[in-house]
């Protein structure tokens, strides 16, 4: 056996905690697969007399985990946040010649490049599997097991914390607001819920996803990003009628303009894989020039799932195995082109609250006629005379410019009583 | 940029011509992520002659493909069969210091220890990604992605033809016969089936994945295999009714006797992730004691899907990965015990054809209740006084020892008309 590998932990939240947990449990299991012992050489956090799951007694305490550096071959960054401590650790780990694991999506979508550079210069491994969708391996299988594809589009359920509060809406029946106290309750969601519900967390991971998929640097700053604030149960529940079910996705494809990076909540069929996906749990499908469709599900948070990946990174190390965190090195990432969302083509749902009177049904779709959106299905339901009346629209693939044309125009009608509401339908 | 990656594909049937494909239609995209160009050095197959998919003109043909290795880096073995020239292609490849990727399932379940082996004594690659599953690189993940897990359960619908036909069988309501001929017509089964449709070429999949699990040899031998041929469309049915679909599974379980391995028709939850595996797709869940459940969906067979994992194994070569075969060094591997059915412990579905009269159920309950299994639900339909009638009982967890002498009670009695039919449940 070769002579250990030593780490040192930064960071001792949630999952800072399920890794020393890992390596407390089955540390045998780990140096048989690995062929060396991987000796925790220290750790590190903000306050060490904090109550935590895991029991840190006997292991080497460092005050700042950047003096940690010099003790241990590989620095495994679990603090978060795209600057402060997180980034100079990592950094500076890096330009020591030492490897990194880390699950810091936002470090990683917006400062990942550079890091890439350092670690490449040092010939050390920057890993980051845990960063996107916890346990599953989605990493891996873009840079590995995918890699003689051609991905036409990657789609993911990338926020638990979303996924909880959309379930909760379709199966109890709930309002975004109650759904959103109740993930609150149960430490689904934060304080601050804006980072997750408004979709920004989901963005950073897309990012991440999409610089593997396409061979290029991760550009969260082309990204369009529309949270689920606004998703109404009523809208929920036309969608169920229409045998659809609301996701907040992450989409990035392929598309003659450039590669288009979107998030956004959308309609997939109920009966799909994603719109299988319940609750806390991811789901990833990318759709590979020769291996068709694959879809990918498991736990996105949470302390063992997302340990399970940093751990792998710090197995794949202990082993020898060394990828370049994008897959290529960085100076042969290609500079993509970006599309807007203005390119979009997709079909639509829209819902407008009009007052029932003759002609308001000709006046909507001869606004639509006029920007060539064509109809796929109308849904009304019966009402009193005289009431508001919510009617819903369902159209073939359509440009998101002309969508948007029809939608003002719709929104001036003196029948139509609130601006209409759109959802994205994602045909998978 | 590193010399090219030489490499010889023997086998030009189905995934030996997409594999060309691949290397074909994108070289420059596959070089560009493997920081090498990887070059077709030599191919060689049966027949030069015989009508194929893929232009072979210009590519170093060999009549033998004994004779690429010495002009290659990598031999692609894409021959099959666990004997033969395939067996010979490879040993005498590894012995050679030449790396191997192979799609050959039966071949690694029945060789893959000896030849992983060689593969060391040599210091070289045997990879396998393609003779699981297709294009889901689930032997990856097993390997790497998922590493830091010990593993309760893998299961995995492993065999498209199968798969195809229990899912016409409960989409379209045909007999096995039937389905199983239109696979036929459609390319998707063999004229000869048994080797699909008995359970085999599952159970090759399934040792393969539970040595990677568990770091153990493939016990092939050691896997309990029944096919479908027995499932009907009156089960097929009955499960519908119960909320179930029925699939072939192959299942690698800890258990306190050991390894179980089997592979036999199951009925799941058909709302399950793996209920919801239709047609040719392959699933695979596994579940881990740090990640939870993850779940992998994807094509299990055909060019493009299995070309996709024979060229992601290629690819791991030109970047100078290299992981050994199963995951630990071979002398490292676990000598398990294994367990076998009569410890197995699950809920049952069992279904009667009983003559119509007086106190039937109560000496089938009776049977029941001396071998202390429980009842979970009760089915019969509406018939004609004096008709033979279909009565299905579905039970708790029990097991399958108890099972089977109550199976022989109930078929002693009078009323019984014909063996009791069972199939057993899966809880995912």
């Amino acid at each position: 056996m070769s002579s250990p590998l030593r780490i040192g932990i930064a960071g001792l939240g949630t999952v800072g905690c399920g890794t020393l947990g890992i390596f407390r449990h089955q540390p045998e299991l780990l140096a048989s697969r690995c062929g060396r012992v991987i000796e925790i050489a220290g750790i590190s956090a903000k306050n060490k007399n904090k109550k935590r799951d895991s029991d840190i007694k006997g292991l080497p305490w460092f005050d700042t985990p950047l003096a940690m550096i010099d003790k241990v071959d590989v620095i495994v960054e679990l603090i978060g946040g795209d600057g402060g401590m997180a980034r100079q650790l990592v950094e500076t780990a890096l330009r020591n010649g030492k490897s990194v694991v880390t699950a810091n999506k936002a470090l990683i979508a917006h400062h990942g490049i550079e890091l890439a550079r350092l670690a490449e210069k040092r010939n050390v491994v920057l890993a980051f599997e845990a960063a996107v969708a916890g346990g599953i391996p989605i990493i891996k299988a873009l840079r590995d097991g995918l890699a003689a594809n051609r991905f036409r589009r990657v789609i993911g359920i990338l926020n638990g914390t979303c996924n909880y509060i959309l379930t909760s809406m379709r199966e109890y029946h709930t309002s975004f607001g109650e759904a959103l106290k109740e993930a609150q309750k149960l430490g689904y969601a934060e304080a601050e819920p804006s980072f997750d519900v408004d979709g920004i967390d989901t963005a950073h991971k897309l990012a991440i996803l999409a610089g593997l998929a396409y061979g290029t640097a991760p550009a969260i700053d082309k990204v369009y990003v529309e949270g689920i604030r606004r998703i109404s149960l009523r809208d929920m529940e036309f969608a169920a009628e229409l045998g659809y079910t609301i996701k907040l996705l992450g989409i990035a494809a392929e598309t003659e303009q450039g590669i288009l990076q979107r998030v956004h909540p959308c309609m997939v069929a109920a009966n799909s894989p994603l719109g299988a996906v319940h609750g806390v749990y991811n789901g990833i499908l990318a759709e590979g020039d020769s291996v068709g469709t694959v879809f990918f599900e498991g736990r996105g948070a949470g302390a063992g799932p997302t340990a399970s990946s940093v751990v792998a990174d710090i197995m794949d190390i202990a082993r020898g195995v060394a990828y370049k965190p994008f897959t290529l090195p960085v100076e042969n990432l290609a500079s993509l082109s970006f599309s807007g969302m203005e390119n979009l083509c997709c079909s639509y749902y829209l819902r407008l609250s009009v007052t029932d009177r003759p002609g308001v049904l000709a006046e909507v779709t001869g606004i639509l006629k006029d920007e060539q959106i064509s109809l796929r299905s109308f849904l009304q339901h019966s009402h009193q005379p005289g009431e508001t009346v919510q009617i819903v629209l369902t159209t073939h693939e359509t440009k998101e410019s002309a969508m948007k044309k029809a939608m003002t125009a719709i929104g001036k009608l003196e029948s139509v009583k609130e601006p209409p509401h759109m959802i994205r339908i994602e045909n998978l």
